[in-house]
C-alpha cells in the first residue's frame, strides 16, 4: 500500500550501533507515517481492560495516528476489534469515545454493523451487492488476564506463545481482577520513539526525577542488587514467585513478541509506590503482604506495565503526529476496591502524575534538540541498553515493505 | 508551471471505476496543490452576484487556496476579474474585503492599477519600463443572468455554450433581479472533494438530515417520481417549464462546462423550504404562484444552486488547505424585497443552516476515517451516481500537466 | 549531512536576473530548512552586546529554525559560543533564556559541561568513554567593538576582515560601551527573505511609512543627495569621517563577509529618528554634537544597524518556519545613559516601533500574494538594488552543499 520513505535508507545506514537514532528518524512526516502503517499498525498494542466492557454491546474505541479501532464484547460475549472504518466510503462508523450498543450504523449513509462486524446491510446497494464481503476490517484480539491487547494486523507477532510464559508469574496479582480507575493523558510535542525511549531508560531518574527516585531503586543498578535479596524473600512470603523472564532483544521469540518480568526492590520504608511509603489501596490478587517491590512488564514493544502489591500502571505512549505524542497513564486497582474508603484517587495518582509531569518537560527539550542540524546522536550509556533492543525492533520493522 | 505529484499516477491506477478514490487524494499537500492548479485555477467559479457591484468601481474579493481574485465593476459598467497579485514582487494589490476604489494601489509599493487591471504607473521603474506589459493578470468573467462566475485560465471551458441552453429554463425565475441577503460560511476539516461528494448525492439524506428529509422529496428517489406529475403540472401553471436539462457525464459538452437543470416535489404541504412550509419571500420573476418544487442547478464542475419559488441558495466548497474547506453557503431573493417585511434572515436561512451544520459533522468523520490506512474505498450506491461523473471530470483534469 | 532539494535547481533556472525570486523559494517547507543549512548555519549572525553578559558564566541564548546557541562569557574572560545540543542524546542542555551558571547540566542525564564548552564526565558512561571527545559543539565568535557575530560554522566567512575596514568609521561612536535597553519581536507570518528584502529597500518607504518618510530622506535619492554635503559638513564637525565604506556587491571580500558603511541626511530639523526631531538620549561615544545623519551599518548579509547620533537601532530577521518569522529590532543606548532621566523607552522606541508594526503588515500582504499560483516574479527597481545582491548571496550559498 504504502512505499517506503525515499530518506530511510539514507537513515539506516547513518545509524551507529549503541548510538541514539539520527535526527531524521524523528522529524520527517513521511517516517511517521510510515511507522503508524509498519510499527504500530502491525504490532500489539494494549488498549485497555475487559472491566471496561462487562456486558455484549460495551464497546469503546482506542485511537492512534490516523487509526482508530472499536473494541466491543460481542453477542457471544467475546471481545473483538474493528477497524472504524465504514466500507463503504470511509467514514467513521463510531463517533463516540464508548458506550453500549446493538448495532453500529454509520452516521454518513447508515451501512449497519453487526457487533461482530459483519455488514447488516448495504441500503439501496442493489442487487449484485453481497453484504458478507463489506464487513468492518478485524483487528487481531487477545485477552491476557483481562488485559485486552490488539493488532489491527493479521500476521500480527505471536506475542501468544510468549505470554504464555509470562502468565504463571502474573497469576498472583489476579489482573483479571483489575478495574481502571484513572487514565491520564500527557501531550508532549515529540516523537513517539522520544517519548517510549524515555520510559525505556532510568540512567535520566536520578537527575530529573526527584520524587520517584526517593523510592525506586532503577536509578542505581548497584543499589537495587544490593535490596534485592531481601525483597525477594518478601516476595516469597507474600506468594509471588522468584523469577525473571527476560524474552526479549536476542531471547525474543520474534520482533513484537517481546515479553519481560521483573520485580525490583523499593527502597527501605516504601511497601508501594506512594508519597510517604504507605499502602495505597487493597492488595492485589492473592498476595498476602507488601514486599516492598514493584515489577517491570513489557509485552510487545508499545506497552509497559509496572505492578505494586496494591495497584497498577500501565503507561502508552501515543502516536499523534510526527511531534506530538501522548503519554497515557492508566492506574488499576482490584475490582472490589472502593474509591475513598479503600483508595483516594490523588494518592495513588500522585506519584505517576509528577514523574510524567518531569518526562514531558525533559521529552520536549530533548525533541527541541534533536531538531538541530548540529544534532549528532551520542553514545548510550550502559543503562540505556532497553532502548537499543527497541532500535533493533524498529529498524527491523520498517525496513519491511508496508 | 508545476509539476504534477509523483504519487499521482499511483493513486490514479488505484482507482476503480465506482468506487470512492483512494485515500491520498484526500491527505496528499502536493496532491491538494495540484488540485488548486489544475481543478480550481482552470474552472469556472461562482463568485457572486451582480448586485453586489452596482456602480463602477464597487469590488469584492474571493479567496480560495492561496489564490485571491478582485470583481470589479470598471469604468465602462463591465465586470471584471484580476488575479490580486502585484506584477512587481507580489503582494497582494487589494486587502479589503469589498468596496469602492478609482484605482487599485499596491500598499508595497504604490503600483497603481486602473479598474480595467491596467499598470497606470510604475514609479521610478526608469526609462525602459514599459507599463502596458504590467497590468494585473486578467481572470474570464461570465455574467449568466446577474450570477458572476470567474475562470483565472485563458482556456477556460466552453460553459457559456452550455449556458445558453439554460437561459430560457432559468428565465422565468428572474435571477438578474435577486439581491445577495445572507452568506455563512461553515469551515470543515476535511478535503473540499469530500465536501463536494457530499452535496453530490442524497444517498444520505434520509440517515443524515432529518429537517431536510421531513420537506424533500430526493432522499427516495420512488417518492420523488410519484410525486412529480403533480409539481409538473403546478409548475406549468406557475410559468415554469416543464423541462430537464442534463448536460453533464457523457453529455457534457466538455469538462467543467456540466449544465444541470431539473425541477423536483417537495412533499405535500411544502410550498418551499421552509420550516412549516409557508413561504417565505416574495414569488420570484414572473412566477405566478408557488408550486412546492424545488430546482437543481449545476454549473461546471464546483458550482450549485437550488432554486425554491421564493428565494435561491447558493452552494460552494471553498479549499482553505488539503484538509481545509469553508462550505459557503449564499441566500438570495428577489431584489425588491423587504427584510422584516417580506422575509425573515432567521426564518429563510433555517434549513440550509441545519443541514449545513450536519453536513459539517458528517463530512468531518468521512475525512477522519479516510485518512486511516486502512481505508479501502468502497463501492457507491445508485444513488450517488453524480460522485462518479465528478471523478471522472476531476482525474481528466488533473491527469494534464499544470 | 542534508541533500539539496530537487526543486532548487529547477527554481534556480526559472530566476530572472533582477526579478523577484519564484514562488518556490518562499513556499517550500525543505527550501525552508536548506536555508536553515546552508545560509544561517554558516553565516555570522548578530545576537548581542557584550555588555549583557559583563561577568564570567553570564549567559543567553540565541534560537533560529530548529537551532539554538548559548553564547556565555567564559572563566577566562572571553566570549564564547556553543551549540545548545548535548552531545549525548540530544537535549537541549541550556533552558533559561540567560542567566548566570558555573556549568551548564543538561537537564536530561545530567551531562555536565564546562563554560568553555568541555564535557566535565559523562555519568555512567564506563571506562573507555572518553569525555573530552564529547564537548559541546563550538560556534566561531567575533566581538566587534562590543558586538557579538556568531557563526556556527567551521568554515566562517572572513567577516573579521572586512570588519577591520569598519573599526575606524565606527569608532566615534563607542559601539563597545552601549547597552541594550528594549528588544521588540515582530512575528509576521512570512519567509524570512521576504522580511529581510524588505529592509533591503526604501522603494516602499514614501508609500508604506509616513512617519519614517517625515524624517528620513532615503525614500528620495534625489533629496538624500541635495541634503548631503551640509550633513557631511556637520558629521565632520561632530567628529565622524567623511566617508563611505562599501564591501558588497562585486566589492565583497567574499560571499558573507559583505561590510557597508554610510551616513545620510535625515531631513531639516531632525537631529535623529525622533517624532519631533529633537533627541532622544545623550550623544553616542565621543560625538560632539548632532549632525542630522544616520548610517546604515551591514555586517555579512544577516545584520543590520542604523545609528543615529545619540542611539543605535539593530535588526534581525528570524527565522521560525517556512513562513514564520520574528523581526526582531534592538534598541541601545550609551551605557551611562539612565532611563527616565536620559532617555524615555517610549520616546527611543517611537519610530521604529510603528515602522516595524507598518511592516509586518506589508510583509503579510507580500506572502499572501506570492504563495499564489500566478504570481510571477516582476522586474526590480533601481531602488531596489540591494536585493539582487542579496539574490546572489543567496544562490551562491544555497548552490553549495550541506
Amino acid at each position: 500500500m504504502m512505499s517506503r520513505p525515499d530518506e530511510m535508507d539514507d537513515l539506516m545506514a547513518q545509524h551507529r550501533q549503541g548510538h541514539a537514532l539520527p535526527r531524521g528518524f524523528y522529524t520527517s512526516d513521511a517516517i511517521f507515517d510510515y511507522d503508524i502503517a509498519t510499527v504500530w499498525n502491525r504490532n500489539w498494542i494494549w488498549v485497555g481492560h475487559e472491566s471496561q466492557i462487562p456486558e455484549p454491546g460495551d464497546y469503546f474505541l482506542f485511537d492512534y495516528g490516523h487509526e482508530s479501532l472499536i473494541i466491543v464484547r460481542d453477542r457471544e460475549g467475546e471481545v473483538r476489534a474493528h477497524l472504524n472504518v465504514c466500507r463503504h466510503r470511509g467514514s467513521r462508523v463510531c463517533t463516540e469515545d464508548s458506550g453500549r450498543a446493538r448495532v453500529f450504523v454509520c452516521p454518513y449513509h447508515a451501512w449497519t454493523y453487526e457487533l461482530s462486524g459483519e455488514l447488516r446491510a448495504g441500503r439501496e446497494m442493489g442487487p449484485d451487492f453481497d453484504p458478507s464481503k463489506w464487513g468492518l476490517l478485524p483487528a487481531q484480539v487477545i485477552v491476557f488476564q483481562g488485559l485486552i491487547l490488539v493488532c489491527p494486523s493479521s500476521d500480527a507477532p505471536p506475542l501468544d506463545t510468549a505470554l504464555a510464559q509470562l502468565a504463571p508469574l502474573t497469576a498472583p496479582f489476579g489482573l483479571e481482577d483489575l478495574k481502571v480507575v484513572h487514565t491520564a493523558s500527557y501531550p508532549v510535542p515529540a516523537n513517539w520513539k522520544l517519548a517510549l525511549e524515555n520510559y525505556l531508560e532510568c540512567y535520566h531518574c536520578a537527575p530529573a526525577h526527584q520524587e520517584y527516585s526517593r523510592s525506586h531503586t532503577l536509578k542505581s543498578p548497584q543499589q537495587m542488587e544490593a535490596l534485592l535479596p531481601d525483597m525477594c524473600e518478601r516476595a516469597v512470603a507474600a506468594g509471588l514467585p522468584d523469577q525473571t523472564l527476560d524474552l526479549t532483544g536476542e531471547a525474543a521469540i520474534a520482533h513484537g513478541a517481546e515479553v519481560f518480568y521483573r520485580r525490583y526492590p523499593l527502597f527501605d520504608g516504601y511497601k508501594t509506590g506512594s508519597k510517604t511509603g504507605a499502602p495505597l489501596a487493597p492488595l492485589l490478587g492473592n498476595l498476602t503482604g507488601f514486599d516492598g517491590g514493584a515489577t517491570d512488564i513489557v509485552m510487545g514493544i508499545l506497552n509497559y506495565l509496572l505492578i505494586y502489591s496494591d495497584h497498577v500502571v500501565g503507561y502508552r505512549f501515543v502516536p499523534r503526529g510526527v511531534q506530538e505524542t501522548d503519554i497515557q497513564v492508566v492506574w488499576m486497582v482490584r475490582k472490589d476496591a472502593q474509591e475513598g474508603q479503600d483508595f483516594q484517587i490523588e494518592d495513588l495518582t500522585w506519584l505517576w502524575h509528577v514523574t510524567s509531569q518531569d518526562d514531558e518537560r525533559i521529552i520536549r527539550h530533548n525533541q527541541s534538540g534533536v531538531n538541530s542540524h548540529f544534532f549528532q546522536p551520542g553514545p548510550l550509556a550502559e543503562m540505556e541498553w532497553a532502548i537499543n533492543d527497541f532500535y533493533e525492533c524498529y529498524k527491523t520493522m520498517t525496513n519491511s515493505t508496508a
